[in-house]
This record gives C-alpha cells, structure tokens and sequence, in this order.
C-alpha cells in the first residue's frame, strides 16, 4: 500500500517525539511491504518564528495532500505573550477546521503494566480502565458566532462567546460515537448540562433520536458536573463518552489523568475527509525538551491509531500495539512512567528499542 | 443575637438532613443565649407539587424577610420529565438570582478521621487536601442572553447560550477570591480557558488588574482543561480557586469527590445583600430517602457556616466543626463514610448525637 504521510512535528518536545515515531512507522511499512512517502510542515510557534502564523497555508495544503497527519505538540513559553489571533493554539484550531475533523478521539486507557502509576486508588480502578471519549471537534463555543469583546453604555467592558449547536452537528457526533461504542463495550454516555442549557437540551434530544437505530447500545445521559465526579469515583462505569468540544476538552483531559501516564495516550482527529490526524494528548513539554526525558510512546501509539483509522491496516496497528506492551512487560520505560527496578530509556532508546522489537 | 432563619428543605433526603441541621443550630443558640427564629418556605419538587413552580413567590419573600437560608437539597426522578421552564433546578437558579448571590463557596476538604475515603492514592493526597473553590453564580452562561433554538433556512434546528461576562462581574468575584485566600493559604488559581475564549481572556485582564491590590497572594492563572488533570494529578498544590459558573460547577463537583466524602460537605452562596444561602453540595439523594441512611453532616456544617458567614460567631461555628471531627475521631459514622471498625447511625442519631456533644 502506499502510505503519504504528512508530519507537523511542532514545538517542544514534539520534533523528538515525531522522529521515533516515524523509525516505529519506517520499520512497520518495511516489515509489511508499504510505500512510505513522508512530506513535513510546519505548524505553530516553529510556523509563527519563520512565517509570523502558526498555520500556513503550505501547510494546509501538504495536509489535504496526504493521506493522514501525524502530528507532535505545539506550544511554549516563547509564544506566551505575542498577539492570541497568531498564538500556537491557533493553528491547532485552524488545522482542525481546515481538515473538517469533528471528531477526536481519545482512548483512556490504564496498561496492565502501568496500574500503579494511577492517582486513584487500587480499589477504584479495579480491574483497570479504558474508556473512550469522544468529544466534537469543530464546533461549539470554540468557534460559535458571534464572539467578541466590547463596551456598552456604561462604558464598561464585556466579553462574550456563543455556545451553538445545529442537528447535523450534534447527529453526526453521536452516530460516530455509537458506531464505536458498539464495536466496544456496547455503553455510550452522552455528557451535556441540559439542566440549564439551551443547547443541550438540543443536544440530547437529537442524541435520542440518533440512539433509536443502535437499541444494542446501552445509552445514558449524564450532566457533565456529575461526570467529572463520576471519572473519580468509579471510572469502570464508563465506555464510550460523547460530548460537545468544551466538556470534551475538559471531560477528556481528566480521563486521561486518571490513567496517570499521559506519556502513553495517543489521539485521533477524523472527519468526513480523507485526510486524518494523529498526535499524542501531551502537550509540548517545554521544560524538558532536548534531555531525551520525553516519552515517544505516546507517539508511536498515534502510528498505530493511523494504520487502523486512515489505512485500515489493522495487524500493522495490533504489531505496534503489542510490541509496546511487550517492551514494557519487560521492564523498560520512560522517566514519566519510571518505576523501581526498571530500566530507564532516553526517547531515542525506546523509540529504537520499540522498533527493534517489531 | 437575633438569628432568623429560613429553612427550605426541599426534597428527598432535604428534610431530614435539615431537621437534624436544625436540631444542631437550636442547640447551639441556647447554649449561646441566641434567639432563633425559623422560618420554612418551599423549593424545587414540593413546589411544583404545591404552587406549580419550584419557586413561589412568598418563598423568596420569605427568604429576603430572613437573616439567613440554610437549604436542604431538591429535585428527582418524579419531576425529571416535567417541562422544562418549571423544573425543579429552576428554583436552585431562580433563588441564587433574586437573592444575588454571586458567590459559591465550596470548600473541598479531607477529614483526617476520614483520609481513607478519598479515591486517590494516599502518596497523592499526601498531607490532605483544603481546597476553596469560589465560583461566580449568578452570570456567564447560566444566565446569558441571548439564548434558546431555532430553525434555520435548511430547517434545521439549532440552539445556542452565551457565556458573556462584563469587568464588574469579574472583578467583584475576583476580589473576594483573594480576600478569601489571604485568610487562607494566600495562594489563588484563577481557571479560564483563555486560549479559546473570548470571555476567559477578559476574565483573565480584569483578575491581573485585581491581583495587583494583593501581592501577598501567590496568583496564578490555569486552563479549566489542565485544572481537571491537576486536581487528580496533585491536588495538594491548590488553596483557593476562582472560575466563572460553568467552570466551576464542573471543577467543585471534581474537587469535592476527590475528597471521597461528598457527604461531608457545605457549602455557602453570598452576595453584596445580606441574606446568604448555605446548603450541603450533594443532591437530594432520592434512592435512600426516607431509609435514615442520609448523612447530615454536610448540613450541619453549612450551619457552621451559615455563623459564620452571616453572623460572624466564629466560636459557635468552630464549636460545630469541633464537634463533628470530635464524633468522627469517636469512631462513630453514616452509612456513606461507614468503615470496617467504626459505629454505623443513622441521620438521626447523627444530628442528636452531635448536638449532645456541643
Ligand atoms: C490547545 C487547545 C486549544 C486545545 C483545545 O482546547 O482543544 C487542547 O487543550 C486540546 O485539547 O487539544
Ligand atoms: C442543579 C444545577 C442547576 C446546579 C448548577 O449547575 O449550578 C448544581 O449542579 C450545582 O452545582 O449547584
């Protein structure tokens, strides 16, 4: 098969992530017999420093070129304070748009080897963790008009945004969802606040109508306070979460600590597109970019989610999957993940070692 | 002193709860010498049942008439399917608006006698946990307009909510966040999301321009999306936290539960008026209603609060938080924070044993 790949390495830690990521993803396509053709963009403070925006156009359209994005991390310090309409996490949201990616895809996923880096007690995680939270991508209060600032009458200053959502929005998001969730544990939550907004009540009534074709589907609805609560209190509950782009950003960060090893969750951005993207939920790390303590785990994993999402290659994507397991059964990690009694390896080690191992 | 004070007991396990509450405050003005008068008026379900509104009328008058509102807890399942405008939450909204209470005050703290409850690890936990969080209630997108669905030129149906605030809701919040954490640990996490929104990055101008009268407080900003993985994450590393009303009915709902004694806690809503509204954080449990497996706990120490928020009796409140932790270390116990070892009561027993020991 021939496999385009663009990468969009970014800032931070995300350019050493995204070169062990692509050994893991050289070594899969030799074993298996792809073509691989790697182009590479630039995308957010690396952008802003050499185009001043952190989306240029090249890059979209090396993106639409290819057939799945492989994404690292985007952000620092050094962009902090320059003007929000050009900062880094523009071109996250700009990227999203232009792909149509409504939906991303997060696995919270507690590894058998991994239980005690869990915040949550023994007790709670029980026989582990794995939920998948889907949360819409492209819509919602993150990009809902009108938005702005101003001063009224009093000259006094205000600021508002707009929480919007029409049906085909909120349709096309839950099928999604319920097409997962039936491939999963059949359980799908749909997370909203329809005790006081107007937009989801919208929400949940079109979530039921949606549910009416998937009755094998065990469907509830539950406020998104309580489902902050409920991630704490007894996350075995949980299999597959639907929400808007706001609770989902929320919702899904918090899953994924629960966990504890963010350093090993990779996460998928699809659309009606082709053209995918693939990156790890860990942000920059800009306090330990360049010491090799970066986790390329994470990264290697958003391969593996990229074979079986953009290409279908499931026994490339299981490979990749299992050879993670395996090198951390046999007792090697990462700082973030670093426990007594097991071996340490710098990024470019387990990155070398995951491949080694395929 | 005169204290007049409007209970609303509510639904489910609200008059229970209350009673208990009430026979702890009775006991606390006379040993005191204080003059308590109570008032009851309706909220929530009984409402509906009674008047066809979760909010009549003379129930706010009644509370305005009052020193102080001390709340049981509404809602159910009975009135889940009603409409929407007169659903039981309705009234929660409705009396925090026509009283002004533009602050929630929700303390998320772990009982040493009960450290074992919390759903983190105890290397998480560490010392314990003493969060404050001070949500705005009364604005953002709760309350703004515009709001509500249509449909548009494709007939298609939309719905949408603001999230506006204007600087003299911010700063009036903003303010009392850091007095309040002066009184405490002096450090303040102020939580937006001002990397998307247009309100959070007003939000965040006008809590710089606060901070500057306070540079005693340690003051920090943090996205809503990394404060849901850092309270699992290392929850020790919070005081105080101020956010707006979305945020923070999801992040103290988060905070509270790591605490894993939800029935253990107050909580307080003031304003610039006189009359303040204190009520236990969790709901109205109607599942152990009427089986005296209520813990009355988080109500007796909104009483406590109640002191001394609106009456400033600090001794009697610190004699009611004394007390509680005293019955606690006696190895006596509810049914939600039972342990193997300790002395199961009921909601009764609790409230007179506490009272007893005053
Ligand atoms: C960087 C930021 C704009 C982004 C978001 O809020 O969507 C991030 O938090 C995420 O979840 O990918
Ligand atoms: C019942 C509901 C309207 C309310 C809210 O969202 O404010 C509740 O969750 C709370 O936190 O008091």
């Amino acid at each position: 098969m021939d496999l385009n790949i663009c990468v969009l390495p970014g800032d931070g830690i995300g350019p050493e992530i995204i070169e062990q990521a692509v050994v893991v993803l050289e070594k899969v396509c030799e074993k298996f017999g792809h073509k691989l053709s790697l182009d590479e963009a630039q995308i957010g403070g690396v952008a802003i420093d050499a185009h001043n925006t952190p989306l240029p156009q090249a890059t979209i359209d090396k993106c639409l070129a290819s057939d799945a994005v492989l994404m690292g991390a985007i952000g620092g310090p050094k962009w902090d304070k320059i003007d929000k309409s050009i900062r880094p996490e523009r071109g996250l949201l700009g990227i999203r748009k232009a792909l149509g990616l409504y939906a991303n895809l997060r696995p919270a996923k507690l590894w058998d080897e991994l239980k005690d880096a869990s915040f949550l007690k023994d007790s709670v995680i029980g026989d582990g963790l794995d939920i998948m939270v889907v949360r819409e991508l492209i819509g919602g209060i993150y990009f809902g008009e009108p938005r702005g600032e101003g001063v009224d009458e009093n000259g006094e200053r205000y600021a508002y945004n707009t929480m919007v959502y029409k049906e085909s929005e909120v349709k096309r998001i839950v099928k999604l969802a319920f097409e997962i969730a039936r491939k999963r544990g059949s359980k799908l939550h749909s997370v909203e606040k329809a005790n006081v907004l107007d937009v989801s009540q919208l929400w949940n009534e079109v979530a039921e109508e949606v549910s009416k074709d998937y009755s094998d589907v065990d469907y509830h609805t539950m406020y998104v306070d309580n489902c902050a609560m409920q991630l704490v209190r007894n996350p075995g509950q949980f299999d597959t979460i639907v929400t808007g782009n706001l609770f989902g950003d929320i919702i899904s960060d918090e899953a994924s600590m629960i966990t504890g090893s963010i350093g090993m969750l990779p996460s998928a951005s699809i659309g009606d597109g082709k053209v995918s993207l693939f990156e790890p939920i860990h942000g920059s790390a800009p306090d330990i970019t360049g010491t090799g303590k970066a986790n390329p785990l994470a990264t290697i994993l958003s391969v593996s989610m990229m074979l079986r999402y953009s290409f279908d290659l499931d026994a490339e994507a299981d490979l990749i999957e299992a050879t993670v397991a395996k090198v951390l059964a046999e007792g090697y990690r990462t700082a973030d993940i670093m426990e007594d009694g097991k071996e340490c390896l710098s990024c470019s080690e387990m990155g070398a070692l995951v491949a080694s191992k395929l």
